[in-house]
């Protein structure tokens, strides 16, 4: 069974039992009265030690469970989520000028996103509840990823994506059978039209923001790095975590799953975070910088996963980076569509471009003196970049074309490379 | 060190050490003299043992090291390669009429295919012989795969593809640096021609058919299916592995792998092995129907990671299927397309047209009585459904447009569905 205790409000800090609230502070509303799951964590401290954790074959987030919001393990899915690799990288290291430089690929994934520790605590939620249909407005890796863990399930799931979602994306979703609105409108207007439709029909809503649980999945991430940094350096971790920032719920899970590792003793010492948006969509480094209060601003960016001009998990978003003695920081759509190419040349991880945003920040942090060159930064990477080929071939030429023989291959041997991180970055 | 003994051509049956040749059997060419690699399985037999799996924490290929060919275990790549996930998937087996239904997700892999297992071997070879650079020809998963464990190893990387290769797969090859030639000409144009250049320039060459090395890493996922069978029904086993058929060595690698784990007292018996083609292009199955031998054909099929017309490794290939007591079959291309939805909403599974073909390819077996309702089956889907989005949406329909209202979302629900595997398999 769950050690989850209570639900509590963030904004005014009443507490609920899980059971009294459906999503949301009945007082403090929707757009303020996010919940935060509480647990009993002397219990979970019990259940959850490295040698229990070293002992346990369970090669997926639910090796997690004390730790998760989930009372019927009987309803976990079947999809394998989690537990993705993560890869020391010191060739990045040295390009990003920084000393030392990790990168957990995300895209591993079931459904190829980060996304998936959320839908897949999702689908348990809307199960206990008996529900028939879960529903969710998203720019596409949250609406792919419930549509993979709903057909697993075998529940229904409607989606609404805004009319500008990347057709791969929106393909992933149809082929998992859910049912699709194209919204003619933002993000923002499908976000809406998801919160009616799902107290009208009785669907449950895994919209990230409002749904407490959705953070809980999302916090794996950070259980998972502090596990395996135990391997990789014992007694020691990342000074910084970094990660791009859309809603705010990724951070915010990041955030709390390192926080209770540390509560927990499995990690030794708390990390500052790093949080990255797009230039022409950063309302949290607006806030951040200014006075820490959210104004929304227009979604200008190709990076479209972090395309969110009003971030409806912003005061636990911004907590993460306050808290920590992190900071935001913003990238250009150059810098984001260079990176691509950086991150696969030098790690092997092909990233989509909300994935690699985090890793051009990390840049634009130790150009700013805010990462110490000295320091280490541990990198969310979190979509595969077959998410989003339009963006990958933009940042990464065309192959030569050649007749099939040698005298013409001799001839492309001479042109200069199709392909090179130099090229990319004066495009 | 290795257990690797000597080379064997499958032709002639010479055998050769491993440092006396460079690919094939020098008497019987590169088209007939295809080598296999020998180990010595009583020290093999030693290190491999239950036990010993279970107690090993390493979550990929090299668990299966005293199986493998290497010989400096200080070389391995960093990219995490295998350990994918397997599924129990029951309404994918009655959909299909079988007993029971397995799904092996090899899209799971670091560059969403199959092809990684080979890939990882390769470059591994190629480091062991101090070459500078990689090449091969390839459709697509090879070269990418290729492309990215050779920019994890931080080699240089030269790819030859068709000039109809899908840009998905052309733009993540490019993305990890290689250089990318596009030879206006068939894949076999493109085949020949990394032979001649790799000769030419001193590249190490990662063609599976003429590797000998290569069908080494794709028996790993044979290694694997017997390990997570004795998790999932110990002492038992399916009593069909299917995979779909190109050139013959991921069928050969299969295969090999299995009789590996029989002979070391892992695997209880060995199984059956379907290879599945496409009809527009079904070498394998149009010999094995008729005297055995290969008559090279049209490649007509839009699934481009089988679109092999003659195939290198096809003695290899034939074997499996023979030698297992086997079958091979072909499906229509819109049967393949209609794979593709079924796949992802009965196992959450989302495939490629190549990768789905094999579960297509279990319908027609059954329709013929090859296969038989009792039986079971497990299926190796060997692509990323996200490298070929065009087929993706050509199976799966598109999105219902609406205005952000929920009027319109009202009448946009009494739409018929815009996915359902009934109206994909109309189309």
């Amino acid at each position: 069974m769950s050690n989850q205790t209570e639900l509590r409000c963030i904004h005014c800090a009443r507490t609920y039992r899980a059971d009294a609230v459906e999503y949301f502070c009945p007082v403090c509303g929707h757009n303020n009265g996010i919940l935060d799951v509480l647990y009993d964590y002397d219990a979970a401290k019990a259940e959850l030690t490295r040698e229990q954790l070293a002992a346990n074959p369970d090669r997926s987030i639910w090796r997690y469970l004390p730790l998760l919001p989930v009372n019927d393990a009987s309803l976990l899915p079947r999809l394998q989520v989690g537990c993705t690799p993560i890869y020391d990288a010191p060739r990045l290291a040295s390009e990003l000028g920084v000393a030392r430089c990790w990168v957990k690929d995300e895209g591993r994934n079931s459904t190829a996103s980060f996304k998936d520790r959320a839908s897949a605590v999702g689908v348990v939620k809307a199960l206990e509840q008996k529900a028939a249909t879960i529903a969710c407005a998203s720019t596409g890796n949250a609406a792919s990823s419930l549509a993979g863990f709903a057909a697993a399930a075998g529940i229904a799931a409607v989606i609404f994506v805004p009319a500008h979602a990347p057709p791969a994306k929106v393909a992933q979703l149809l082929v998992y059978g859910a049912q699709v609105f194209s919204v003619d409108g933002t993000y923002d207007e499908a976000w809406e039209l998801c919160m009616e439709a799902s107290a009208e029909f009785g669907w449950y809503n895994r919209n990230c923001a409002i749904n407490p649980y959705l953070v809980e999945g999302k916090k794996t991430v950070s259980l998972e790095l502090a596990e395996q940094f135990l391997a990789l350096t014992p007694g020691s971790f990342a000074d910084w975590v970094v990660v791009s920032v859309g809603d705010g719920c990724t951070i915010a899970g990041l955030w709390k799953g390192l926080r209770e590792m540390h509560l927990l003793g499995i990690l030794p010492r708390l990390p500052r975070i790093l949080g990255v948006q797009a230039e022409g969509c950063n309302p949290f480094e607006i806030a951040w910088r200014g006075n820490g209060e959210l104004v929304p601003c227009a979604a200008r960016t190709l990076a479209d996963s972090i395309a969110v001009g009003h971030p409806r998990n912003f005061r636990k978003g911004m907590n993460a980076v306050i808290e920590s003695g992190g900071a935001f920081v913003s990238v250009a759509d150059e810098e984001i569509l260079a990176s691509i190419p950086l991150l696969a040349q030098r790690a092997g991880v092909f990233g989509e471009p909300a994935g690699v945003a985090g890793m051009a920040g990390v840049r634009r942090a130790v150009e700013r003196g805010l990462i110490h060159r000295s320091e280490s930064v541990a990198i969310v990477m979190t979509g595969n970049g077959l998410k989003d080929i339009k963006s990958a071939m933009r940042s990464a030429g065309e192959a030569i074309p050649i007749g099939p023989t040698l005298e013409e291959l001799r001839r492309g041997l001479h042109l200069e490379p199709a392909i090179s991180t130099r090229a990319v970055a004066t495009h």
